[in-house]
This record gives structure tokens, C-alpha cells and sequence, in this order.
């Protein structure tokens, strides 16, 4: 099996070049971009349709949508009037580098503002592959149970932000904030926590609050 | 990139050779195996902490539990009494053949007559690795919305049945049984639909009806 972990690092390291040449072009274009990572269902896209639509005369946005099949996503956000741009996998589990830099070229970057890419739903993947983010954004939907950080740990140890999404669902589902916040916290001690419901817009503002102090940071 | 295809290649062909090998102990024993799939947070071990104390007096089953770390699940499928065995991948997003033979040595399997393998949370990588199953089973959670068999198709394709789980969510989501069993059945004309709470018990014996009828074809 030696041949196959030589192989997955060759990836890995070709990943992290493409990856800072991404975060040259952000840097230069003093774009922040956010890699957007979760559960399939967690409320990727229904977050940022409701982020695109709030903050829409305050930034200039666009998405990068990674999915196994179909452009459902892409249609969603670009509905907002944001750029979007599609990236079809063909069943690939993650998003990396070499993708995003194809996808930019479709992608109007004059005067871009913030950039969001929107990964594969999977809470183990993706947290392998820098995409030249500035930062990691990781929902963790709280229908999904309060033992996911302790149980998929990489993903929030890496995350910068994690979006406890879904609090409309609070009352019918058994999740205990202060767990879910503990175990996050135990592994990575920096970890920005929002509750939040993309649906129903409750306690956006504090995610919005986080977007423009960021934003602000890159200039 | 032909030599990381040609290694993906060899890696799921060493697969399936362990594949047949398992499959060809559960056909000498008589165990009935199943492949239990989803998303993070889409219910398979509540499901199996209900079906195991409801069925506990009519088969003697075990669990082999697949977990990046942990093992948090184990302990909750061993208070119902049935033999539970943990594999933690540190980090693997899927479990495969070589990992349930190996976790086989420590199950009895004399008289076993069901054998549920719960693989890693993960709607997408885990759909490519055999661990010689008699059939696939993926849940999905009504609270990830009613497009994720059209999102990932690969999975809904190959499993035999679908759960719809926490139905008992549905008056507070937005989630269309109808699109989302006939995205399923596209995929795949003979997958099997129950939509089930496993918290709550709801059409739960819709699932053991199934589950009655393919040990009985076992035998």
C-alpha cells in the first residue's frame, strides 16, 4: 500500500501549489474567499441565496458550486443575480484546487468582492483540499445531531466558522447546543460559532457582522 | 494522472476479490448482510438501536459500526444487548472489505442470522466499496431536503432500499415525497421506499417486514 500513500501525498502537494497560486490571485485582488463545507443537506445553497440577496448592494459576489451531478445549485444562486458558475465532479467527493482554477476563468473578478465555493456535501473529503480559501465555513445542520464534531473531527478542527444551521428545527429534534459547542471548541479552541436558520434568516446578522469584518480585513 | 487512475483500479479490484470472500462466508452461515448507508446525522444508528430491541427476540444479530473515530456509536447498538464491534477508519471516509473481515474475527458468528455493517456518514465515497453485502440500504433524512437523490445519484442507484427517515420532521420542512421517491425510482426502477421515523417508531414495521423476508430467503 506504499505506492498508493506516495501516490494520494503526490496529489495532496500538487493540490497545495495550485492552491497558493489561487491565494496570489486572491491576494492581489483583494478577493476574500470562503470555502463552504457541510453534510449533503445542511443548507449550503439556502445560505448563500439568502447572503447573496441580503448583502447584494454591499458586495459584489459570486459562487463556485462543486456538485457530483446536476446544476440545480448553480440555477439556485445565480437567481439572485450573482455570478455562478457550475463544477461538475462526475461522482469526485471534493472539490481541489486545479477545479477552481478552471472554473475562475468564467468568472468576472473586476472589482469581486467576496468569493464562495461552495463544495461537495461531505463532512470528510473536502477537509483534505485547500481551494485557496482565506477561510474554512463548515454547517453543521442540528438536525443532524449534536455528536458530529466529536465523530467527523479533521473537518472541524480545520474550520475557521462553523454555522450551526437549522435552529427553526431546535424544538423537535434532541440537540444540545452547549455539546455540540464544546466538542467543536475542544478542537479548535479559535472556532467561530453561529447558530443560525438560512431559512427563516434568524441571527443572520452575526454571520454578516463576521463576512464584512473579514471582508474589511483583505483590503 | 493514468497512474492514480490505474491504483483507484487496483484498489477496487483487491476490494471486490475480499468482497466475494465474505459473501461466500455469509452464504455457508446463512447471515443475511446488509449495508448500511447515509449522510452524517441521517439516523442509521438509532435505527439500529430500535431495530435491534424490537427484533431482539426474533434473530440474533450483530453490528460491525464504521466511524472515523469514536466509539460512540458501538456503545449506543451494545445497550441493546446484540454483539457490536467497532472499526475506526482515523480518517478513511468509507469502510471496505478488508476492514469487515477483519472486525468478523471478533463477532460470533454461530446461528448469527442478521449482520448490519453501518459504514462512515458519507453519501458519496462509501457507495464504491463492496463489503460483501447482500444489499445496500441508504437512509435519507427528510431534513436534507427532498433533492438529494437527484444530487447523488450514484448511491440511490445501487442501493435496494431507501428510508426516508424522521418523518416525524416533516410538518416543519420543506420536503416533497413525491420528488424525491421519483428521482429514486429513475435512478434505479427497483429501489425499495419506507418512509420510517426511527425515533419515534413510525411504519417501522414496514422495514421489518423487508428485513423478515430477505432472511427468509436466506435459508
Amino acid at each position: 500500500m506504499s505506492k498508493e500513500i506516495t501516490i494520494v501525498r503526490k496529489v495532496l502537494e500538487a493540490n497545495d501549489r495550485l492552491a497558493e497560486e489561487l491565494k496570489n490571485k486572491f491576494r492581489v485582488k483583494k478577493i476574500l474567499c470562503l470555502n463552504l463545507m457541510s453534510s449533503p443537506g445542511a443548507g449550503k445553497t439556502t445560505l448563500l441565496e439568502r447572503t447573496l440577496t441580503d448583502l447584494k448592494d454591499e458586495f459584489k459576489m459570486a459562487v463556485i458550486e462543486g456538485d457530483l451531478q446536476t446544476d440545480n445549485d448553480a440555477q439556485r444562486v445565480a437567481a439572485t443575480g450573482a455570478q455562478a458558475v457550475q463544477i461538475n465532479t462526475e461522482g469526485g467527493c471534493h472539490l481541489d484546487s486545479g477545479m477552481v482554477l478552471d472554473a475562475l476563468k468564467s468568472i468576472d473578478t473586476e472589482g469581486l468582492d467576496i468569493l464562495f465555493v461552495e463544495n461537495v456535501g461531505n463532512l470528510v473529503c473536502p477537509a483534505e483540499f485547500d481551494v485557496g480559501e482565506d477561510y474554512k465555513v463548515t454547517l453543521l445542520s442540528v438536525a443532524e445531531g449534536d455528536d458530529k464534531p466529536e465523530k467527523y473531527p479533521f473537518m472541524f478542527h480545520i474550520s475557521s466558522v462553523m454555522l450551526l444551521n437549522k435552529t427553526d428545527l431546535l424544538p423537535y429534534v434532541d440537540f444540545d447546543m452547549k455539546k455540540a459547542t464544546g466538542h467543536a471548541k475542544k478542537l479548535n479552541a479559535d472556532i467561530e460559532i453561529f447558530p443560525i436558520s438560512a431559512r427563516t434568516g434568524e441571527n443572520m446578522e452575526d454571520w454578516y457582522k463576521w463576512l464584512r469584518e473579514k471582508r474589511a480585513a483583505k483590503l
